[in-house]
C-alpha cells in the first residue's frame, strides 16, 4: 500500500527517459519541440464528488476550474500555453441536461482569454459520477523552462498573490453558503471565487522564465507546506519561512477571528493556483522591477537543511510537516 | 440533447483552429513539430462498467489495452508512438489493492514494446469506479500524417486482420466464460484475447505513411460501419462493400453457426483495432509488394455518392447504416 506520492514516485522510477527532457515530477513534463523551444505538458484529473460537487458550483465554473489549474502547471514552467486535450465522462443523466454545453461554455471562456486552441480528447458514459482529464500543452524557449529541482541555499522563496482564500471558499462551501445564494455576502463571494473561479499567473511565469529570475518554481496547488515540501526534495534543499511574511487573504479574518486558523489555511489549504518560487538574491533588484505590477512576497530562504521546513513564528520556530492535500 | 457525435461536431466547428494542422475529427490531433516533423496525439477516456469489467479481465489487461486503444489511433494516422500520459482515477477500496500495481505493468509491457516513455499524467481518488484517460503523442515526417480526409472516389477500401473478433470475445464474456476460466476452450481463448488484448497495427500504419500509400485511414474501433462513415464524412465521399470479401474472424463460426450473425460482428461490433485505409488503384501493386508479410483484404472501393455506403451481398444491394459502438 502507499501514499499517493510515494506511488507516483515508484511509476517515475520505473519510468525510462528517452525523448522528456523533464518526466514524470515537476509541474509538467518537458519535451524537445524544435531548436529554439521546448514543449511543456501536463494532466488534470477532476472527479465529481472528489474534486467539485455539483451543487457547490454551476457548470460553467467546472469548465473554467478544468482548464484553470492545468494553466497554473504550465504558469509553474515559465510556459506559454497553446493547445488542449479535453476528455470528458458524464453519466446519461448528465448528458441530457445543459451541463455538457455549458462545462464547454467555461472551458471555452477562459481558452479564449488565453489563446488556448482545443485539438482533441473524448467523449465517454460514466456509470455515476463526471470525470474530466484537462490536458495542456505550452511552449517555453528551448531550457528555460523553470523547474522545480533548481532552487539553491540562500535562495529567497517568493509567492504571488495572496493565499489560504481556496480553502477560505471551500470552508463557505462546506457550511452550505451556497444553500442561500442571495444572502452571500461580498466578503464571501471574494472567498468562493478563490474556491470556484481560480486565475492562473501565466504573465508572472513568463516573465520569470524569460527574464532568468527564478531558479525553481511550483504552483500552489496542493497547499505551501506540501508544494514547497515538493520542491525541496527535487532541489535536495531546505527552506526556511516566517509567518509573519506569509500573505494571508484579508478575507480570511472574516471567517476566523483566530489568527492561526488563517494561517492554517494559507500553510495547508491548497488550491490558491498561484505561484511558489526561489530566486538567486543578486537577482531580487531585477525581479522588483520587472514586477513591479505584481503582488509578490518574500517569505523566507532556502537552506542547506535538506527537505526540511523550519517555520519561524512569534512563539519561536518549528518544522513544518506537508499537511496539504492529497488523495491517498 | 446531442448525439455523441453530434455533440463533438459542435465542439469542432466552436475550437478556432491556431497551432494545430488538425484538430478534433480523426483519430489523432496533427501539430507541427519543427521542420521535419508532426506531432500527433489522442486521448481515450476508459470507465470501468462502461469500457470494461474488473471481473471479465484482469488488471495487466486493463493497462494494456489503455494504452493499445491509444496506440491504434496513432498507427491509423501512419505515425510513429513517442511518449505518453496517464491519469487513473481509483475508488479507496481499489488503492488498497494490488490494482494499481498491476495495471502500470500491463501498461509498462506494452509501452516497452513500443519504445513509449510515460512522461506525466494524473493520479486521482474517485467515490467508486475506476477511470483512465489515455494520452498518447507519435511522430510522422512532416505533411505526411494519414488524414480521414484524403479518400478519392475510385480509391479502393482495405483492412488488416481479421474483424468481428473483438466484438466475439465480448460476446463470450457477456455469456458468463469468465466464471469457469479452466473451462475456457482455445477459440474461445482467440476471441477473449482479440477483445482484452488488442494489438495495434503500428507497423502497417508507418509502412503506408512512409510509401505515401494510403489516401486516407481510420481504425477501426466503433465498428466497420461507424468507421467507415466517419471516412467517407471527413472525405465527402461515399463507399460500396461487397459482404463476400470481409475478412471474418474465423473463430466467430464457432459463436453461431449463421454467417449473417458473423458478418453482423465484423461490420458493427468494433473494438478490433485495425486499421481501414484507402488506396489510389495505381499504387495497388506497390502496396501489395511491401505489405507482403502482413494480412491485409480489400473490401471495396470508394463511391461518388457522398457518405452513402453501399453493402453488396449475394442477396443484393443496400444501404448500410453505422451501427457500431456509441456512448450517447
Amino acid at each position: 500500500m502507499y501514499s499517493e506520492f510515494g506511488f507516483i514516485e515508484k511509476i517515475r522510477r520505473r519510468s525510462v527517459s528517452r525523448s522528456a527532457k523533464i518526466g514524470i515530477g515537476d509541474d509538467c513534463a518537458v519535451i524537445a519541440k524544435d531548436s529554439k523551444t521546448d514543449l511543456v505538458i501536463t494532466a488534470d484529473l477532476l472527479v465529481e464528488d472528489i474534486d467539485f460537487r455539483l451543487d457547490w458550483t454551476t457548470p460553467e465554473l467546472v469548465g473554467h476550474k478544468a482548464l484553470a489549474i492545468s494553466l497554473s502547471d504550465i504558469a509553474a514552467m515559465g510556459a506559454k500555453p497553446v493547445w488542449a486535450l479535453l476528455s470528458i465522462g458524464v453519466p446519461e443523466k448528465i448528458w441530457n441536461t445543459d451541463f455538457p454545453e455549458k462545462f464547454y461554455d467555461g472551458w471555452f471562456a477562459i481558452a479564449d482569454k488565453f489563446n488556448v486552441e482545443l485539438v482533441g480528447g473524448d467523449v465517454s458514459k460514466t456509470p455515476d459520477k463526471i470525470v474530466i482529464d484537462s490536458i495542456v500543452a505550452g511552449e517555453v524557449k528551448k531550457n528555460k523552462a523553470v523547474l522545480r529541482s533548481g532552487a539553491k541555499t540562500g535562495d529567497l522563496i517568493f509567492v504571488t498573490g495572496e493565499l489560504g482564500g481556496g480553502a477560505g471558499g471551500l470552508k463557505l462551501l462546506d457550511r452550505g453558503v451556497w444553500k442561500n445564494p442571495e444572502q452571500i455576502k461580498l466578503w464571501q463571494m471574494d472567498l468562493l471565487n478563490r474556491q470556484r473561479q481560480p486565475f492562473p499567473q501565466i504573465s508572472i511565469g513568463t516573465i520569470l522564465s524569460e527574464r532568468n529570475l527564478a531558479s525553481a518554481m511550483i504552483d500552489l496547488s496542493d497547499g505551501l507546506s506540501s508544494d514547497l515540501a515538493h520542491l525541496c526534495a527535487e532541489s535536495k534543499v531546505g527552506a526556511k519561512i516566517e509567518a509573519h511574511r506569509i500573505p494571508i487573504h484579508k478575507k480570511l479574518s472574516e471567517i476566523s477571528p483566530l489568527k492561526n486558523e488563517a494561517l492554517e489555511l494559507a500553510l495547508n489549504g491548497g488550491e490558491d493556483f498561484e505561484l511558489l518560487f526561489t530566486v538567486n538574491p543578486k537577482k531580487i533588484s531585477r525581479l522588483k522591477k520587472v514586477l513591479t505590477n505584481y503582488k509578490i512576497t518574500c517569505i523566507g530562504e532556502m537552506t542547506a537543511n535538506a527537505e526540511m521546513i523550519e517555520l519561524v513564528s512569534a512563539s519561536g520556530s518549528s518544522i513544518l510537516q506537508p499537511a496539504g492535500f492529497r488523495h491517498f
